[in-house]
């Protein structure tokens, strides 16, 4: 049984975790940290959990949780783990960081989008960003998975495999992307109360969104090109989900049957990944709860560009599911393990 | 293995019978019933069973269904069932019967409030009403299950203990409940268009719904008094959930603690009913996507009532999750085989 | 043109306030007070007001304010007018307060709901309870409007002619009230927030909200008896609305017709209420952004009760639209001048 | 005072007409046609409007109605107008036309992406355009105006100043609309579902929505070339209200003081387009029940794009606030009469 501890688990990714790893078998939660409510019942933040979790919440004391678990998951604030991650920790426990910290290989980059100095540069190069389908291999032997960002695993999935191949000119890349609220945090905030949120869509972020280097990065890496992005993220009035409609113009003449081959030929094995034919407009309903994402397309020979278009759940492939698909790649144990889970519909 | 046909698999209630059935691991389903959509893929019906359900739909051919499977679950219009079940095809399977045919004992109530000739009254006495927490013994050795209306779960299971143990007075009853609009089916019309029910409320069916007769027949049997009780429910902009909020004079002088210790006496050692503390409001989204009634309730000094409130997702306890509690029960399973739903929240 | 200042004028009913009157012909906002945003651009709080309102937000120094203005609204927390009225602003202007401080005539009352002392209980007995349909003589001559809740507006009206009437027992009557969440006002709490609402429903304030004794006080005035109920406020995911649904026992026999008759004695002349007919459930969207109530009722001979169904926006007649209804009284003004809001649907 | 007759008076734009002509001083509605209500009261269809409207559903007699109004207005399927112009009819009365029928000039266009004959070719030219903002002198002369779409009005208005002014390469535009569910129509389809749309988000029409084409009309124009581009549509879990967010590569260095600059060149003077500063992205909410657009920006060097954002109400600005704006154009009226709406928050 892998000994699980979560700082950070009374926001909505913490909270996440906990729903999707109560029903893993190989895992069991011993460390729920959350600072705002310490010795606080977790079921009393969560009713949801009432009479299945019964354990009070922890510290943020990441020394001491080393100590007693295989795995941490943080699910926290940005520059947290930077700022208290060492050698010693590393040597004791796996890391699964929700955080943005060490997503981003150039430590520049990551303190100009984030405004925050990194405390810890030197963990960088070894952290691995842990998008499964791309990096298994690599966060199979890793010690410190770097846990991809909503918005990204949602753009770059869907765009991958025509990076990849070389099919889309990467300089047109616009990805315009909408989210559930959830995404927005479990915080007091004004512009995230019910009244200003419901019956209402927004632009925010605009030329500016943090997850904007991490999408370039990665699809650099695919396409073997510097990639620079328009990314513009939309707050929508539902609690979970992200679409994500992604615009290129093709570099070469292609059919329809060829883009859908391309796509198989990346995702046909992927258990997570569930290629839509061309045509098909994914919805964020027909992933909700679950740890899909669900990719469909449509070529427009009038303006020779091609719509890529991906849904995920963002708390869970997006977050959760994704770090608990880590976990499992570390733990060698079969990476669809506790992430069984039916997308729940309507 | 237990073969499962379902008629009805294209509603939402059948819909969240294949959810569920999906995670349950002693059962498959061989029969998607859909009338609507024989020959079409399952899959295309509800895209969220992509690469999950392959099958496609079939018709509603009862007596070929029977052949076939172990359990039938008919989730159909009023008046199906009592117009096909026979002695053959309950020599053959169980059936659990998500529909009212069988749930009223007193054929004449049921034909006045359902207002349709009841075709197969001979099997009404034998049919067991599947309120699992209050008849789990009957259960056990049916053939044939009337599983509890969505309100009527939630309402009868709110009221059931202090009904029993004489303490309210229940003339004096008055059930308020509301409704997601899942409860309404996905049938096209306009009062359930998106526009017309967002942003909106309403009562519907005052003194006159249908579930009102089931909810007094078993509050009848616990109090062994004629109940006559009003129902008011209501229509809220949320896909699932009920509420019911009940009102009735004490007939002796309670305190909190006692009315909680009679909760608990029923109630302690059920895995899906959770009692809260006094005080305590159940929340519908605490139970979304999972098996559970959470039960609150409130003194009033002032007005000698009390104020019970509980809540369940109208598709898994007020339908599909408690045909298959039934299920489960009927084939000597662990009651909550499949069942070990944790709410998703947010 | 009568000068209007208002104290609180960044909340929602305040803002609500300033879009009715922003179509007033003979009234204009000289005074957007606000603590929280002083010398902020008020349309910089509400975007919606861009290009139509120019001024800056001030503070609350009502002393100041009164000589400047004809008549102050506060829409102020519980407690603040109370603090700061006295003898010398209202021989300046009149005022109009939507908060809770002089609704209640007898101030143990008020203070043991509201949990805090009054400033100023020389004034309760002055000032009018600004109900316009029951108290429009009273409110025409008043220096101090106390502007009914929203709750208790709905909840009054509705059962107001049966009262009056000596139709039903007063002793039986429940109000379950169903609100939206602009309700709740516009602070930054967690409860508050889009994910913990949407998708979500529950009781609140269960036999101990404020607005209760408001309720009773004013059905004990139109019934002649002491006036205890029943009250369960209940937040629903929806902006604007609030539905009572309200039950009593019949206290004579009376048919549908005699019913419709009695409350067409009453609000036949009403230009803001509408009487449906009977079995005629009124539904929350029909009287968004207007200062309609609607009201229905179903006779329940099963039962001897009446179930009355009110509905209003309850950030126009539940609390701005009603405000300036009082004022266009206290002016000598059409009473309509204004609020000739047509309902927006959907 | 105006007569005015409205063909498909039942469906969400007439309903929307209907709302705003309440308020509209010099404007009267004779004939609420509906050809499935037919001789129902039209408060039993909109309840919002009972004790507005007393009159009843009329049929769709075109030639009938030309005899008793000054103007129609057709709010009708694409075909309907077409198939019933003629002289004699634009001899006796004003159109404004809100279905598709006259607002592409080549009728070729027109025929390939609706999928039907132009019945009556011979009126396409002398059609306006109604787009006040542009073609505000040609409207003021017309007998026949074709409203603009909902999607097109948002989607020209917000990048029509940069086109003209050969600000931005046009073979670059990306139109990624959103549009709430009143959209949709009050047809009863499964897809427009309360718990289909609720909680969901999706493209549709991909590469292939009918709008495309008028916006590329309209924007050749403007910029004096031909235009193609690509336009998707989304639907989102609300009521009203469209965003369109729009990418295009800059053609000349310029700053957003200069943008601004050129925005204000075209709308300082408009009373219904607002145009917000740089990096202020507009929300659907601020307009919403208002003719207003809303128009915000953000320039990225990174890049060389900009983005354009234009917020509307569907319902209004989108449809009926401006066929309202055309009437009062057709008819020398002010052209903000009865569309004085102040935008409803929350």
């Amino acid at each position: 049984m892998i000994k699980v501890g979560i700082i950070g688990a009374t926001g909505y990714a913490g909270g996440e975790l906990v729903r999707i790893l109560m029903g893993h078998k190989e895992a069991e939660i011993v460390w729920y940290g959350s600072r705002s409510y310490i010795d606080q019942k977790y079921a009393d933040v969560y009713r949801n959990m009432f009479q299945i979790v019964d354990a009070k919440c922890m510290d943020d004391n990441i020394e001491a949780l080393a100590d007693q678990v295989d795995v941490i998951f943080t699910a926290t604030p940005q520059g947290f783990l930077a700022s208290v991650i060492n050698e010693n920790i590393l040597g004791k426990t796996k890391i699964v960081d929700l955080s943005a910290d060490f997503r981003i290989k150039d430590v520049k980059v990551y303190e100009k989008w984030y405004g925050i100095e990194h405390k810890s540069p030197q963990f960088i190069e070894e952290a691995v960003y842990g998008l499964c389908e791309v990096n298994r291999d690599k966060v199979k032997g890793a010690r410190l998975i770097a846990n991809p960002g909503c918005y990204t695993t949602c753009s770059i999935l869907t765009a991958y495999p025509l990076a990849k191949e070389g099919i889309i000119d990467m300089r047109t890349l616009i990805v315009d992307a909408k989210s559930g609220t959830s995404g927005a945090g479990r915080g007091a905030k004004v512009p995230n109360l019910f009244c200003e949120v419901n019956e209402n869509m927004k632009a925010y972020g605009v030329a500016s969104h943090r997850h904007t280097p991490e999408i370039e990065e990665q699809l650099g890496y695919a396409s073997g090109e510097n990639v620079t992005i328009s990314f513009t993220p939309h707050l929508v009035p539902m609690n979970r989900g992200i679409l994500a409609t992604e615009y290129a113009t093709l570099k070469k003449d292609v059919t329809g049957e060829e883009v859908k081959a391309i796509y198989d030929k990346y995702y046909a094995d992927e258990k997570f990944v569930r290629v839509l034919g061309e045509g098909v407009c994914p919805e964020t309903k027909w992933v909700e709860g679950s740890n899909y994402v669900d990719i469909g397309f449509k070529l427009d020979p009038r303006t020779n560009r091609i719509v890529m278009m991906g849904a995920i759940d963002n708390l869970v492939k997006g977050a959760a599911g994704q770090a608990v698909q880590n976990m499992n790649l570390l733990f060698g144990l079969p990476e669809s393990e506790g992430l069984e889970l039916v997308p729940m519909f309507p």
